[in-house]
């Protein structure tokens, strides 16, 4: 807009772009008067042209700022080359140097690290306590992030120095995502707490002299091994698939760590090459690009559902059609659904859109035997009766489940009695290992199960509320709707129950011994009672293990903080942690699984969401924000964009 | 710009914000007069708020467009995720799925694809002429970027189904860059002229039945062979790393390929993590941290100066402070500078750059043996006396020149007298393979030479010189200032010749044998003819094999278009390259390397710049145009943006 006049009248004008005014903002309360507008009226000006000017206009401003931005960036990046080498004398203690021997096998006792005394910081926490923390995954990144820096002096040994963010690890297998996006430096994550970092694997724990025997990699390649001694000690060490007894699993692929999924990435990119030899034949080239994915749970109905985006998107481009024809993919389930721990609702769409999507789902199937170019397998038909069937495969991916890794079970046969679960440690409700001196040992995550007293809370409950109500809960009667509220708050409390609360009128019938249509309160207790048996413990999942070190990263914390007050007054024994923090409660927050360009959210209590690609976002941005760093969240973010930009690499190496 | 007072004077005004014109693009030709200005005069306003507010108005613009590109990124993505799964027969010919046998030893003769009859297109080319090339190199990838499409039914056989940025190579091995963003996929590249790939190695050639012997690994992990026929051949398998007959070379890297990379990172990165242990004494840390590069040529520079910028930028952040001075980095190399391809002022520079970075040089030095945990080389010191020197070592690289590769001495065995050149095959001028039917084979890269004539070409220049200078050549004189003359050209022309060409003056008195301090013609041609007997080959250099892929696709294109009429009249045998195309010519472009936050290029002919961190912008600038696709481009800008913000991720898997 532009004034033009020769009479002096007030006027407030606040143009943005050669053509009109867009903003008032900063128009002051007088009204504008514009005696004379030099503008021809906008009929006569293309409307078109008016449009193009504002938005090359608004471009031009848009590439300006950009540049200054991105000169902005060179900078900073010139500013991170490190130009200076100056590097002093490093005080090193004699005795981290040369650890002195001992221990029940006279290994040598590393009390000092070689970083324990090159700065002022570092000398003030050499002799805090000792927390040691086993594993780099969920739990014991949870607690690192959480743990306040300097109360204690900390020490992380894994056999991988990088953390993994494993609910994404299928989209790794097929390169949606890189490898890199997926994993984070612990020594970066360690840092903030000033601790130290030892690559090499606890074979071993001593509970009474307080020390752990680790084995690790020594400069010849030898493995070597030495006693860590600790006052707090974090076991965080997960757990390995369940083979569930069956033979040939040297045949499948696990996918547990960020090599299992470059080595799958490169399998199948190599039955896709050999699939496209001229030497062979068609019977082999449908074997070659028949995937068999064994479980049903998240981790094999992602994969599967990637590996087929990847198959019907990016394969056709750039490999010859008869390939995409020839392609088949199979989830064999033992159970009835899919995604058998979510809400039945969201486990049909899954399978109405794999079925959609041509992915072969085989429910009520165990597998008997894997070879190296079939899988053999029963499955109950409508009239249970079990017939073996047997798919001929190029590809097998093995996700059943979890079981106990070698540490755990050197542990728990250590313990007796205390540890008489096959699948993980049992640890109390404050998360300390069962059979230990308490407070000393705790366990997270996968290795560990949580001993839980689920009818004695619900029971505890409904006493409360009986009395509330004015009722004695000895002579309360309960009906089939109580049972139905009673049943939904056990599910919202222990969603790990869910799948023994699915027929609640066969289980009313069951207990109702006297056929009275109502429970008493004594029926009611036996049967939530059998529930909780039946009920095995929390779900293995990242979810659960982060809670757990976040859970502990604050107690410890708060531990910290008493200590003095404690240390004044002798408090040395008893139960501490009960005293200074609540025990662990795990809040389930809700499950999601991407299922090939939809996906499905369970947040528990009912509550479910399935969709299609505004679906596929909200999934990306939950994960995005549960993402362990700005690091990983940038390159996910590049990643998304590449898929989109370039599609998925196909190169195998 | 503010227009203020109450006297009409003209002037223009072009707002872009509220408080000033600051752009004239859109001014019409009357001026605008503005009587009053309602704004406050300059004085009154704070300046501060008044940019402020311009800067906050241009950010607001800018985050609204960015707001738009991101909203159509995402609309884009949308629409990049196929729903569609329609897939109908493909039909394929009986002859693609049985192969009949024969050839020598009877095996599948594939004369045709199982993607041969997918389309029109594909069906159009099947009976064009066949067009193979061995090794998806600079060579071959420089063929197929710019072969014509259509003209010829294309396969491509290798064992790598990527095109590897080999130039860059060096920054992947310390994470600079990541391994993906080198490499591009091969089915990508031939999907514009719509050829085939294959995923495996030629054995063998059988020159006048015109089969290749391929080898592949079949569907149940063995190896099987079969003949792939051709009309054109185009041999770029490229060399393999020349041992020099050292011992010990297992427990050495090589730097040939993306998997090289991986180890080189996963083995440096496990050293740091050995030298963290407490049970790893003083010295065997110091061994350890003893990284030692065997060639000082482009290669093991580069590496050099990577590992160099990793260990001093990024590991004090994360490790002990004690490894940072311990480390020590040395390049052993047997001339008396590193980079001694390149002129001497920009060796010096490196050399010099190197000792500010505390990078140890061993010049004048030869590898005697490599052990596992210490190298043995022999050094001439400034008396010639030869001593015999080791240094513990970690780590080491090899990087020192190349060899034949297996199929290359196959066919050089094959081909008896023709090929007599122990380190690659000898082709002609028009890159055809000496020994075979003229226009049949062709040999490019690395696994090639060409044989030059160097003295003959510049003799002739020089005789036509004369004669048009009025001059008889054979009685000329030649001054030593005429001499450098003709250095230089033959400097500029065959910048191989460099190294034979560094003493002029020594040259000139050694071949001026009658001391009369001018060379005739016959003496000139001698000194020629022996420089050109020194001067092997075109260096081994990614730039030469990419040229010669180019070359030869132009020469290709240009035999397809004149097909026609050659085969209109009847013209099959004779020089029909020489009659169609010019010979192939290296034009050299300049060397460049990167050395440690600095650069140095070498244009040739003297012309060379060296430098510090814009140097190092111009190097990747370079790198960046060469690239391979926008993929590449986008990936490595990421990868340099990643390093920026969060530096290198030291972790291995």
């Amino acid at each position: 807009m532009r004034a033009n006049g020769s009479k002096p009248i007030p006027q407030v004008v606040f143009p943005l772009t050669p053509y009109g005014p867009i903003s008032r903002r900063f128009a002051s309360d007088k009204p504008t008067i514009i005696p004379h507008n030099p503008l021809p009226p906008p009929g006569r000006r293309s409307r078109v042209l008016h449009y193009f000017l504002k938005s090359a206009t608004y471009l031009g401003i848009f590439i300006g700022v950009g540049t200054v931005f991105v000169v902005a960036f060179f900078v900073y990046d010139a500013s991170t080359y490190r130009e200076d080498l100056s590097a002093g004398d490093i005080p090193v203690s004699e005795l981290a140097l040369a650890p002195r021997r001992g221990g029940p096998k006279n290994l040598p006792i590393i009390e000092h690290f070689i970083d324990d005394d090159e700065s002022e910081h570092s000398r003030a926490q050499k002799h805090k306590p000792k927390l040691v923390i086993l594993g780099t995954g969920w739990g014991s990144i949870g607690l690192l992030k959480e743990l306040r820096a300097d109360d204690y002096h900390v020490t992380v040994v894994s056999p991988s120095n990088h953390f993994l963010f494993t609910p994404m690890l299928p989209s790794a297998t097929v390169g949606t995502l890189e490898l890199r996006s997926l994993v984070e430096p612990v020594r970066r994550i360690i840092s903030r707490v000033h601790g130290h970092f030892l690559k090499g694997a606890a074979q071993d724990v001593d509970f009474s002299a307080k020390l752990i025997e680790v084995s690790a990699m020594n400069s010849t390649g030898q493995e070597e091994r030495f006693y860590l001694p600790y006052d707090k000690l974090i076991v965080g060490v997960g757990a390995t698939t369940n083979p569930h007894g069956v033979k040939g699993l040297e045949h499948c692929h696990m996918l547990k760590d960020i090599n299992d999924a470059r080595q799958i990435r490169n399998h199948v990119i190599q039955n896709l090459e050999t699939a496209c030899l001229p030497t062979t034949s068609d019977e082999e080239r449908r074997r070659l690009l028949s995937f068999v994915v064994s479980g049903g749970g998240p981790t094999g109905v992602e994969f599967a559902a990637e590996l087929f985006d990847m198959l019907n998107e990016d394969l056709c481009k750039y490999y010859p059609k008869l390939l995409r024809n020839e392609i088949s993919v199979h989830v064999i389930q033992s159970r009835s659904h899919i995604l058998n721990t979510y809400d039945e609702a969201l486990s049909c769409f899954a399978e109405a859109r794999f079925a959609h999507d041509q992915v072969d789902v085989l429910t009520n199937s165990r597998v008997k035997e894997v070879q190296a170019d079939k899988i053999i397998f029963t499955q109950k038909d409508e009239n249970n009766n079990v017939i073996t069937k047997e798919i001929p495969m190029g590809f097998c991916l093995w996700s059943t489940g979890v079981s106990q890794n070698p540490l755990c079970k050197t542990i728990a046969d250590k313990l007796g009695d205390q540890q008489n679960n096959r699948h993980a440690l049992i640890t109390d409700t404050h998360l300390r290992l069962n059979g230990t001196p308490l407070g000393d040992v705790y366990c997270v995550g996968d290795a560990s199960t949580v001993a839980n007293n689920a009818s004695d809370h619900i029971v505890n409950f409904l006493q409360t509320l009986a009395w509330e109500k004015g009722k004695d809960p000895k002579t309360m009667q309960i009906s089939f709707a109580d049972w139905r509220q009673v049943a939904k708050r056990v599910r919202q409390r222990f969603p790990q129950a869910a799948g023994n609360l699915k027929r609640l009128d066969k289980l009313f019938e069951q207990y109702d011994k006297d056929r009275s249509g109502t429970l008493d309160f004594a029926e009611l207790h036996e049967l939530l009672r059998q529930i909780d048996a039946k009920m095995t413990s929390l779900p293995a999942t990242a979810q659960r293990a982060n809670q757990q070190g976040v859970y502990l990263a604050r107690k410890l914390n708060k531990l910290a903080q008493a200590r003095h007050g404690l240390d004044l007054n002798e408090v040395e024994y008893g139960d501490l942690d009960d005293a200074i923090y609540k025990p662990f409660e795990y809040r389930h927050l809700g499950s999601l699984a991407y299922i090939g360009n939809a996906a499905v959210f369970d947040f528990g209590g009912g509550i479910g969401f399935s969709g299609g690609l505004l679906a596929v976002y909200l999934w990306r941005s939950i994960y995005f924000t549960q993402s362990v760093s700005l690091r990983t969240r940038v390159l996910l973010a590049m990643d998304w964009g590449k898929r989109a930009l370039f599609g998925r690499d196909l190169m195998n190496f």
